[in-house]
């Protein structure tokens, strides 16, 4: 990953619970950064979701501490208090009103989380921030995830390249509004914060809104963007001629890290696509798809390499959207199962069978009815789900 | 269980799918049988589903025929096909019209079921029939149950006494409309077919609608009550005084189905009782209590005797409905675990443990908003579940 212009990262490991590896990631943002968030849609959410949504309207941003372990979700005027001392404390060390600094919290939920643990931890992260240490940075915000999640994209504007840097950790409560637990994208762009905030809410309707593991909704969803305005044009409207460019970029980041979520998803063995087309409309697609990628019984199904599309069927009746069981086409890959409402004459279970041994699976269902259409990814649903999850507080 | 007069049972091996077992109930109805029922709400209902719901106006049954191992659902004009000819062999059989016989067909979905398959089957079956044979009426409905799910209750209607039987099987695609893949009350009261459906879909409100496995809706849900008329007065009216006595014995039978159906969820080794009180309304409780019902994380959590209240609060959150993080009270059995937004000061991890570890696990959590309540039941998600999942068909 390149380095970003006024951006410089550090982690620690500030033993919040984990051992032996880093809990805390310290994001130093030069003066003029502009900020935009995302976050969950949970009416029970964390302390450090209130306190981002509290301060995205002022639009700036000077740093952003992230820890693992412990989402002080749930933690009453504890929480509030924990959230109130690691701002006081990032400010300190960064220099900054503690109005400019952004907060993440991911791992347990109702657990107090000692504020205390970053005193001194922050001040040394300071001392050390370096533009490089873009992996380590992914690690640091790991709870279950099995490897760190980054992406990066370069665009061209006014004749000078920005640099668009992501990174994101899933990898259970994985649902729309928000998918991720947590992202953070990175920009040397000048992207004005009102721009910043319409781009980045509509490229996660199309990433991260479009990832489901298990249906459940975190209490501290958020994905965060910063523009530094080190490079390019001062983009302060949205009908700027660079701004396409930038949005592209943007999208492309988000779109790579949502589709790393759903591999790396709890007990994930295998990448699934759904994709939806001749709905009424493109928003019947996405919830005949997120129907079909949140069912437990497709997704065992996906985990079993069994090309059984009746469950498939099954999903699409249940999702009360507009269907006609007998227009209705299925295919597992390249591989049609079912046409006009029943078994293609042409059924070859070994094909089939085939098709649902790859790594990445797709399914295809063309409701023939409209032009709509939606594209969703998810994972299969595997006893280590169960295992990871039956097991994550001991 | 008692005999139920005006009905008769026979059950038989056709062969369909399983080896070594029944897999076909024929029940034979006295004339004047009332009929009412609950269909699945999906999209893309089975070739049975859609037969019931064209015949169910006319409120009048002779026959019922179920199947299990074939679902007959999604199997185009075939299935239609199929669907004609065993009504019409049941016709013969049962010496009515075919409108007057009932189906359902539980199993595989998206494979061809051969009508041919009940010729002589239901012959043999009219000749054998019986008014005993419950338990074995409800084996032969089975899939993956694990045990057979009977109820009975006997109601005092006007000096005399009426039984009321019903069986169900579930135990997977468990969800809120239809809860069970099939249930069938049998009653000798004589309930008009009008006032009968009325009865029949408040009782499944409070009863299947309030279970949920895996939040699947089955294409084949199907809920059938059949009244013969052979004993107590005629209730032709909803305000006959002897509706309530009746209502009651129905509304408990159904409960009793339910709550085995949710014991009996794929994998399970838990019954959950889901609790929510002090909400804004008992529509609003009801959706809450289905959130945490539906929610994999709570259900691997109960799975793995984990006392991770965090995870109901996440599942309040994501219900969409008025909810004051705040105001939560949160309680596993008699054990208070978190209240006003925290986790209980007098919280105590082993005690909160040992409700875990208890084989019915009631969850229970106060809004604090309201009056609204609502009682659901759902099971743990195991390893299990994956497992009888992913192996299905083979």
């Amino acid at each position: 990953m390149p380095p970003v212009g006024g951006v410089r990262l550090a982690t620690a490991a500030a033993g919040i619970r984990y051992r032996g590896r880093t809990d805390v990631l310290f994001a130093l943002l030069d003066e003029g950064t502009q900020v935009a968030g995302v976050l969950t849609r949970s009416r029970c959410p964390s302390a450090p979701v209130d306190w981002c949504r509290a301060k995205l309207p002022a639009g700036t941003a000077r740093a952003l501490v992230v820890n693992s372990a412990n989402a002080n979700a749930f933690t009453g005027l504890t929480g509030r208090d924990a959230v109130a001392l690691t701002a006081a404390l990032a400010a300190e060390a960064a220099g900054c009103s503690p109005d400019e600094v952004f907060l993440a919290s991911t791992g347990v939920i109702g657990e107090p989380l000692d504020g205390g643990k970053f005193r001194g931890v922050l001040e040394a992260c300071r001392a050390r921030a370096e533009p490089t240490g873009w992996l380590e940075a992914a690690r640091a915000i790991m709870t279950t995830d099995t490897f760190p999640k980054l992406a990066t994209r370069t665009a061209r504007l006014g004749g000078r390249d920005v640099v668009v840097n992501g990174i994101a950790k899933g990898s259970g409560m994985i649902a729309p509004d928000m998918a991720t637990m947590l992202s953070f994208v990175f920009t040397d762009a000048a992207v004005a914060a009102p721009v910043l905030q319409d781009v980045l809410a509509a490229g996660a309707d199309r990433s991260f809104n479009c990832v489901t593991v298990d249906g459940d909704t975190s209490t501290s969803d958020t994905l965060l963007a910063f523009a530094t305005g080190r490079a390019g044009p001062r983009i302060e409207s949205a009908d700027h001629p660079d701004l396409p460019a930038f949005r592209a970029a943007l999208d492309e980041v988000l779109v790579e890290l949502a589709i790393l979520v759903a591999r790396d998803g709890e007990g994930a063995r295998k990448l699934v696509t759904v994709l939806v087309e001749g709905a009424e409309s493109d928003r019947s697609a996405h919830r005949v798809a997120m129907s079909i990628a949140n069912s437990p019984l497709v997704k065992t199904a996906v985990a079993g390499e069994d090309a059984n599309w009746g469950r498939v069927v099954m999903a699409v009746g249940k999702a009360g959207e507009p269907a006609d069981r007998d227009r209705l086409a299925i295919s597992f890959g390249d591989v049609r199962v079912a046409v006009a409402g029943a078994r293609d004459p042409a059924y070859d279970e070994e094909k089939a069978s085939a098709a649902m041994r790859e790594e990445a699976v797709t399914i295809r269902v063309d409701l023939g009815l409209g032009q709509g259409q939606a594209r969703v990814w998810t994972c299969d649903l595997t006893k280590g789900y169960v295992e990871i999850n039956g097991d994550y507080r001991s």
